[in-house]
């Protein structure tokens, strides 16, 4: 059928993805670097899931492995590290936007969140552009 | 903090849908039910990517509990369901094409790849159009 063959031409680029978004704290950790700008270690376990040590290493670790992030020491602290996404990792913010869109349909929504909303739908570039800045702030060279 | 604050607001809006969509299974489940039209237990379950028969069950339960697709009778095969995306799961569309285009951007692509991702890039609203008429072909009523 072709519905069978079309499936091994396109469904494995959502595998693709899967392999790399599919638990649940990597868009978590996506999103605490594009919308809050976070960038240690100590930032994210600050966040409020509360993602244990252990697997906030591996999965920086997972993406730093996928090019995702990259990891440079901290310039103002050298015991500690910066996480900063790459151009590949900065290609999700459209992702995950769509992903807060759909989240934000289903919900009543603060102020603040129909804010967020609201520039998604009327002005994604803009909001894009943000992101793009907030996660190469303090990025030297490279 | 301002940073603080904000992401009280604006956070669990992924929060939410990583409850949802953070596992492995489940974007693959989307994907075959948007651009294969797969609408039975052992359409998911001959996918390439070899779902076990209990996740499969739990994780259609689970899509079911949370309104992302509802389960009918199927009227030609009486011991068979038939799962179709609801409006909020069809919602959920213009993540998945985000996904996959992130994907594609990734890997050389064949030239049906290239097709697909050709038409999220320029025809994105045709593209999301067709979805909707591939997963609600033969729903009657409802």
């Amino acid at each position: 059928m072709s519905t069978r063959t079309k499936k091994h031409e396109s469904g494995c680029l959502v595998a693709h993805a899967v392999d790399l978004l599919g638990d649940r704290w990597t868009l978590l950790l996506l999103r605490d670097m594009m919308l809050y700008g976070k960038q240690t270690y100590g930032e994210f376990l600050a966040a409020g899931e509360g993602i244990a040590t252990n697997v906030l290493a591996e999965r920086l670790q997972h993406l730093e492995a996928a090019g995702i992030v990259t990891r440079t020491r901290d310039p103002d602290n050298r015991r500690s590290n910066l996480y900063r996404l790459t151009e590949k990792g900065l290609g999700l913010a459209p992702a995950l936007l769509e992903i807060i869109r759909w989240s934000g349909g289903q919900r009543r929504l603060t102020a603040a969140r129909r804010k967020l909303i609201d520039r998604i739908e009327h002005d994604r570039d803009g909001l894009l552009a943000e992101i793009r800045a907030r996660c190469q702030s303090g990025v030297t060279g490279k």
